[in-house]
């Protein structure tokens, strides 16, 4: 594999929604872009822009020493890759569908063995913001490939390595994706308060939450030490005050008119916790040898 | 009631862990203070530190224009008050005991027919931070005894003042908290995800995490503005699009042996938006007079 000069060709199998924008950004940094898609009126958009259109999977795939990856599931990947022959020999793999850790190795084994410098990647983003500023993409496998296409990659977004194990990068997507969805449901959980009451939730939302959740990533710092650690200081006293503290907010929601499903379970975890004396990250994890 | 000038005499009625915290603010900003605590040792550290210790309530609440009252719940603050008489004619009543909306504005009629003006308040600080630069304080109830005092408070944190309805500032603690415990929700089931495999969640929180939901703040403020005008762009494909990725998480969660109960009612909050075509905030919220 050569370096990247910013004309390194590129070929992009996969034409969603995303498969599209990951190509548009390519196009719009001046690579020369291959594309397939099982759908072949897809690929109209891209080819009016100078995209070529293959004919089938492994005439894209020997089109370009970086191929890009981006289809609904795992089927879907290996149906697209499964006929390409010999043709991933000695090129980059660069993966980007959504899957689980496991799958993300099972097929990183499956590439490796047809030669391929196989990548796998999470995308922290949506169509819209790929090429931004804001964008960000995970990746982590064979390191070789990564580094021959680093500069390639980093017109999707920010590209961040996260080592050799090909799993490391879904691991990621669903730890982020997990922090970003209990984030909603805070926030819809206390919209849903200020609205029972007939508030402006954007001017609670904008004034009052976002500054007070951003002062809180403060001790999120602080707990993620203890939890690498495994020594909780002072815990007792704090995790049963919580625990009383949730009895409160749960009755109020309840008394507000408002569902308070989405925090019972982060309740019961402070009481189960508060019970036992342990810190509440201690019964939702599992350590890897430990 | 007078003006505000550095030297405005404070009553602080309970001394736990906030309420000496309040009454140390006040004593470092100059104002003479007096306290008085239901065990009466616990004022011993405040008087060293030049405070004067009141008999009873009563005697407390004459000392001073400005009363503040924090103490374990409503009950006991019931119980302070109770015996004081007239005492509280004419003086600005700050109530920081947290509550529901509805607690405080019981209180509110309460104090009020005895003439205090009554404010009532949600610290949204642990007692080390008051008055630092991070503290803030929520405020609502009666206009005129806030701003003879605004001044004086401000010696505890920022003060926001949220309106003339004695329950905003508790309806507002509530929201704000319940915003924070799904943030640390989602940081505890992230943190688990990336223990489970033995990374470092410090590492994990700091780099990748918090930098993540700083840039998902935006899409909160853009669904606060939906949930306020009951108009939601582009709903079905985003939410449908999210209840499959949530099976995703769970799934992938529970296969690394981490326990998914956390996140498990916001996918049933979304799947049955996505059953249902509407939006998750609407199977939530009970809005006012709509
Ligand atoms: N959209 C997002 O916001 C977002 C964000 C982060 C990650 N992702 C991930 O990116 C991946 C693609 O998402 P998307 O939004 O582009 O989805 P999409 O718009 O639904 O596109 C799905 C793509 O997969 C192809 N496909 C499906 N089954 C196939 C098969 N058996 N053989 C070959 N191709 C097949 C489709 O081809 P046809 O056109 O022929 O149907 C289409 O190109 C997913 O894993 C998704 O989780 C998406
Ligand atoms: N600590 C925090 O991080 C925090 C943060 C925000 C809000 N708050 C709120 O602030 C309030 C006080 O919390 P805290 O941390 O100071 O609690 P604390 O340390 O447990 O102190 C409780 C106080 O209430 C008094 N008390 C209890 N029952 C009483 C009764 N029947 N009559 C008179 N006094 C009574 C206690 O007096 P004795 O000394 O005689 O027992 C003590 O002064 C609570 O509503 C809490 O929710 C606390």
């Amino acid at each position: 594999m050569s370096g990247t000069p910013s004309v390194t060709p590129v070929t992009v199998l996969g034409l969603g929604a995303m498969g599209s924008a990951l190509s548009t950004a390519f196009l719009d940094g001046g690579h020369p872009v291959t594309v397939w898609n099982r759908t072949p009126a897809k690929a109209g958009p891209l080819t009016a822009r100078g995209a070529v259109a293959a004919a089938d999977p492994r005439e894209a795939v020997r089109a370009a020493d970086l191929v890009v990856l981006c289809v609904l599931d795992y089927a879907a990947a290996y149906d697209t890759l499964g006929a390409v022959g010999d043709a991933l020999n000695g090129r980059a793999l660069v993966h980007l569908t959504n899957g689980t850790p496991a799958q993300a190795r099972e097929f990183a084994q499956w590439a490796t063995q047809r030669g391929a410098h196989y990548v796998d990647g999470g995308i922290m983003s949506t169509p819209p913001m790929i090429g931004d500023s804001g964008s960000l993409v995970l990746y982590s496998g064979d390191r070789t490939g990564f580094d021959a296409h680093r500069s390639t990659l980093e017109r999707l977004g920010a590209a961040r390595w996260l080592g050799s194990d090909p799993g490391a990068a879904a691991l990621h997507d669903i730890a982020l994706l997990s922090g970003m969805y209990g984030l909603f449901a805070g926030h819809l959980h206390a919209a849903a308060l200020i609205a029972s009451e007939g508030g402006s939730v954007t001017e609670f939302t904008t004034e009052l939450l976002i500054p007070f959740l951003e002062r809180m990533m403060v001790p999120m710092k602080y707990s993620s030490r203890e939890i690498d650690s495994g020594e909780f200081a002072d815990q007792e006293a704090s995790i049963a005050m919580q625990a009383t503290a949730f009895v409160n907010i749960i009755e109020s929601t309840a008394a507000q008119g408002v569902d308070p499903a989405l925090l019972i379970p982060m309740r019961d975890l402070y009481h189960r916790a508060a019970a036992e004396g342990r810190d509440p990250s201690e019964l939702l994890a599992k350590k890897a040898g430990r």
